[in-house]
């Protein structure tokens, strides 16, 4: 295995171990929320936002017990996007990643729960003196995190693709919709590393500027991935969008021009992380294979 | 009116005002999640949490222009569980206070990202520097929030209220029921102005054991309304829980001696609230309501 691939696999596992120490299970009969957030946060997944999270942090040498929590509340949020993401009065999906959705394995009411008890462990997680000595810094990382989700990114992302069904977007506005609905998550797991480390000005700049062509780009790819419907890999109902008549990076742009663009925009992050030399390796190797991905 | 009447309506008319300035509405196709946020704010409702705090926090002297943030975000957690616990596939309820629920208002998938999207625009309140200049102070009380709402509190006490229809609870099964389920988010609005005033130890017990009988006797007043069937004035459909077979207080206690139990607690509720002198008039005027009210 290359390094990155072993720094891949080493995020992952740390992710996991976060999660399960702080994903503790309850005596009481409420226990079926515990076990449905579990089973979401345990259903697989690259773990690329925790991936950014710890490089990220590495970059200024931030300590492991900091950013692993870090790590671990970002893909609680991310998982809990997904799990309300797959509701019958949303997409509508019955797996993700091969598995039964949250309220397929479960119900309804208890996949709604599980998300919104996701959303509160996070932030309790963010909050806690054990994510960082200084209260300063866990307020920044909840404030920003809380301002990347709400109304004004993540979900308002999600309401604008609802809401884009009966709308033809174009270009500009499938740009804005992909930097509320992912962009935001992805550029807050770059930032919050920043902000454990204490960068500084350049160097927050730089890693959001990496971010936002680096989601893009992810998102690109997830469109071509959608139309070149390798449903095996992806372990999804795939071609759902061009089912449905949404407008997608590819619908608009073509394949070809598509996957230029997405190769483009890595170009571009890779060279927004000269700032940090050497040290920033293991972020421009995500960047690349993020473009190359086939799941 | 009563000074008592006077403080809650002015309570009343700060939470709204604070509601209004910190839920913008902006200008993309995404307004419709923030109109649906804005919709189930101002559906009404008496404000007895923001009261909480602001009259917690009163008694330690703290600026209003802390206490009023605080209250703002309380509510609109109160506002997230409400537009998600009257979603069909949870309580279905199509009324609340008189008005169609946010989902029949909108829709469920915008029912679901309003509730979301109250969630984190309440860190995002707690965690901004005009919450308050300590940071310390701003960290505790995101930390206790989401503590008091997440699966080991609110979000599981809703669990245990879905679970409950499939099992007989006993008394301390239906206590512990509200503790989670309503009680954690009263003990918080109390215990945020403790915060907010960095009372001391004795000063948070009491306050939190005031919180604790304050909540017991409110949600036994609940089971009490429904029963006694005052349509017109709760403005929802009532005697729902008989209907569903579940048991509450009533339904194991007897009218009668709910309402002795919720006499008795609100009188202990009151004693706790000795340590406070003469300042505490609002919060024990606040008990004498809670078991008086006819909705």
């Amino acid at each position: 295995m290359s390094h990155f691939t072993n720094a891949l696999a080493e995020a992952a596992s740390l992710t996991n171990a976060g999660m399960d120490r702080l994903l503790p299970l309850a005596d009481g009969l409420e226990v079926q929320v515990l076990e449905a957030m579990r089973y979401s946060c345990f259903a697989g997944g690259k773990r690329l936002r925790p991936f950014l999270v710890l490089a990220s942090a590495d970059l200024f040498n931030v300590s492991r017990v900091c950013s692993e929590r870090v790590a671990v509340a970002v893909e609680m949020v991310h998982t809990y996007s997904l799990i309300h993401d797959d509701l019958p009065a949303m997409d509508d999906d019955d797996l993700r990643r091969g598995k039964p959705t949250c309220h397929k394995k479960f119900d309804e009411a208890t996949a709604i729960l599980a998300g919104d008890g996701l959303i509160s462990l996070a932030f309790e997680i963010l909050a806690s003196t054990a994510t960082h000595q200084s209260a300063e810094i866990r307020a920044e990382l909840i404030l920003e995190l809380a301002r990347a989700i709400g109304a004004q990114g993540m979900v308002g992302g999600q309401m604008l693709d609802l809401v884009a069904e009966n709308h033809d977007l174009d270009m500009s506005e499938i740009t804005r919709l992909q930097r509320m609905k992912t962009g935001a998550l992805i550029n807050y797991a770059c930032m919050s590393g920043a902000i454990l480390g204490k960068a500084n000005g350049a160097q927050r700049h730089g890693l959001s500027a990496y971010a936002h062509d680096l989601g893009l780009a992810f998102q690109i790819v997830d469109d071509l991935l959608d139309i070149e419907g390798l449903a095996k890999e992806m372990g999804k109902a795939v071609n759902k969008d061009e089912e449905a008549g949404k407008a997608t990076f590819v619908s608009i742009l073509g394949v070809e021009r598509a996957r230029d663009r997405a190769h483009i925009l890595i170009e571009q992050s890779i060279k927004h992380l000269e700032i940090f030399g050497e040290k920033s390796k293991l972020l421009k190797d995500l960047a690349d294979f993020v473009v190359q991905r086939r799941y």
